[in-house]
């Protein structure tokens, strides 16, 4: 039974011969992906390391030292996860939930959801308050709703890349500390773009992904945990449900011990490296005051078309403008358009807005006013001929 | 509290001035990350597209297929998960496990030992039996553990990556769907480098990594899952306890709906697709021909400088060789000497190998003839010198 006498034929039905990737650059103005910074992608394409490789233990801290900073948090446990976004969201529950622990979810759009779903299959008692989508919760709604369930962890997100809002932020880490529940933070369509003080907040558990505000392909899923978030993953009564997303086992990775865990994915790594470089490069104050300027002049021209801008604007995001499509034009029409025909790509709308918005992306290295410009430019030379297309069939 | 009027003073204790990343080029001949071929790291850094642009999903499909003939499977359900190899481990015990079923897992090194940490976490009936580390399980034995544990699931390791021994699989399936069990099988370090035959074999679960045999950095975790496998999947009492990596919500975007779940790691996909194509030109037999020639030319020149090895030939791993450390050296001092002084990564033991034996990979792009001259080479000149070194200190 040697390896070399255990040849059977080879069934080549599944073989296929390809040519080459050839994919286009595309600019992706929609809800992210973003396009990535071209040194990202020249990082990416180095030859690997090992991810035991003192070279690579150094790149992690440094990583990690560079997330701290575009957190503005000091917490120890920093990490990119070895998975997207939706992973770190994952390992903020699955390593602070215990079965029977009451989660609050604060729901104002599509990945409010994601989280209960989440913390439900965590065996969390899960609770939910609900705002329409494209609406933010006060001070006030969130207070009483933690008297009311009295949580262990109330669970928001930050930047709804479903709807364009941002979540006031001010204030709410105090009533969490006043109502001793851990606050949980979505952080994926602010990080690098929008003013984010995890710590000033009082936020104890927060995600984010690579491919947004820092310009850098999706694979990673930047992931902080602050001391109180800490002592409930220590008090645990049993293992994290949830091996490769365990914060105690990935410490001893990330933290000085260095032990094996995974294998890194280390490409990402070194492009996530290099992302959290440039923004610590241009300064976090620029990257913010850069994302603000590029939207305000997003808005101010969509609106001079005539288009409605689907978030009021004192909560509008900078980093994802949510567009209301006019009455009687195809929406998915107009952005397979300007995909197929020019290149760029624009998001539609999720859940309750699915054909009623479109999403448009201004996120890190895609914040420019030249990006700003071309679209404005295609949305008043090519949108009238799909209204007149709506016009003419009714 | 609109986000302009939110800004605080940012905090700079954790920016830093970092330079351009500069990693040199490591031949890394330890037991992963292999290097990748240097078309795959070109595919890499393309611009990113979105997760469901037709040209995105039209690739998807592309991987699947050339998956299903990498692995000899026609499972519908085969895609690489959107995390390294462990996080595809995990995933067959996800989808698969419901608390209470009895999981028999066959430890025979390091990854057995995961595979029962794993499955404990999803509530599994945890049974184990064990081998030395170096050597492989008989169907004799096998038979008589599905016999006396009756488990629903029997996990094992194709190629231990710890000890550098291939378990023979002919027969073990046959014995799985006799006791009616599933039969979960690691192949991370024999996918694209060592015959394999899932199907004909009648494997109902599993994974494998990007970064071996296919030539890809890590980060990805090619997972499939058979009918039976499938079948208890869909009979669950309760949702699959793993959000990112449900496989029932998975095959919603990877099947024909292509319904968003996650934003996946499309850059690490443009490698996956250029180093499975790669793999289908050379063609699977030719593949593994070349893993065994090389991995023969190694043991020889290894044996001829006075080396023992330390799995049996019958039950050796073309792509991972295992050696002992001869008595008096300081086996890491010689692999930090290989790392530092000629850029060469070569692997130490895992635990009760730790320290005794050296672990060399040729896998996928690096096993060729000029890597086995050069790694030999290097061990006849340099390691006299770290023998006299322990004999003078003696």
């Amino acid at each position: 039974m040697a390896t070399s006498l255990s040849q059977r034929p080879v069934d080549s039905s599944h073989r296929r011969a390809l040519a080459p990737i050839a994919t286009p650059d595309r600019l992706l103005l929609g809800p992210g992906p973003s396009n990535a910074h071209p040194t990202v992608l020249q990082a990416l394409s180095r030859t690997p390391i090992g991810h035991l490789d003192p070279l690579y233990v150094e790149l992690m801290s440094e990583v990690q030292e560079l997330l701290r900073y575009a957190w503005q948090t000091d917490n120890r446990l920093t990490l990119p996860m070895s998975g997207t976004g939706s992973a770190a969201m994952e390992a903020t529950l699955a390593n602070t939930v215990e079965p029977g622990d009451t989660v609050l979810v604060a729901v104002k759009g599509y990945f409010g959801h994601r989280l209960a779903d989440m913390a439900g299959r965590y065996r969390a008692d899960v609770r939910v308050i609900e705002r329409p989508w494209g609406e933010a919760f006060s001070l006030e709604e969130l207070e009483a709703a933690l008297i009311e369930h009295r949580p262990a962890i109330l669970a928001m997100v930050h930047a709804e890349t479903s709807t364009g809002i941002c979540q006031p932020m001010e204030g709410v880490g105090d009533l969490c500390r006043k109502h001793d529940c851990l606050l949980l933070l979505d952080t994926v369509t602010s990080l690098g773009g929008v003013p984010l003080y995890l710590d000033a907040w009082k936020v104890d558990l927060a995600y984010s992904c690579s491919q947004k505000g820092l310009s850098c392909p999706p694979g990673l899923g930047p992931f902080t945990m602050g001391p109180r978030a800490e002592a409930k993953l220590a008090s645990r009564s049993s293992k994290v449900p949830n091996w490769y997303l365990d914060v105690s086992l990935l410490n001893q990775y990330w933290g000085s011990d260095r032990v094996y865990h995974h294998t890194a994915p280390v490409n990402m790594n070194f492009g996530m490296r290099e992302a959290l470089r440039l923004l610590a490069e241009e300064g976090l104050e620029q990257a913010w005051a850069r994302h603000r300027r590029n939207a305000e002049a997003l808005w101010a021209g969509l609106e001079r078309l005539g288009l409605v801008l689907h978030a009021p604007e004192a909560l509008r995001l900078p980093t994802l403008t949510t567009v209301r499509i006019p009455d009687g034009v195809d929406g998915k029409a107009f952005s397979q358009h300007l995909l197929n025909n020019h290149g760029i790509e624009v998001g539609g709308g999720l859940g309750t807005l699915a054909g009623k918005i479109w999403r448009i992306g201004l996120m890190g290295y895609n914040s420019n006013p030249e990006n700003v410009d071309r679209l404005l430019n295609l949305f008043e030379t090519e949108l009238p001929r799909f209204k007149s297309a709506a016009a003419a069939a009714a």
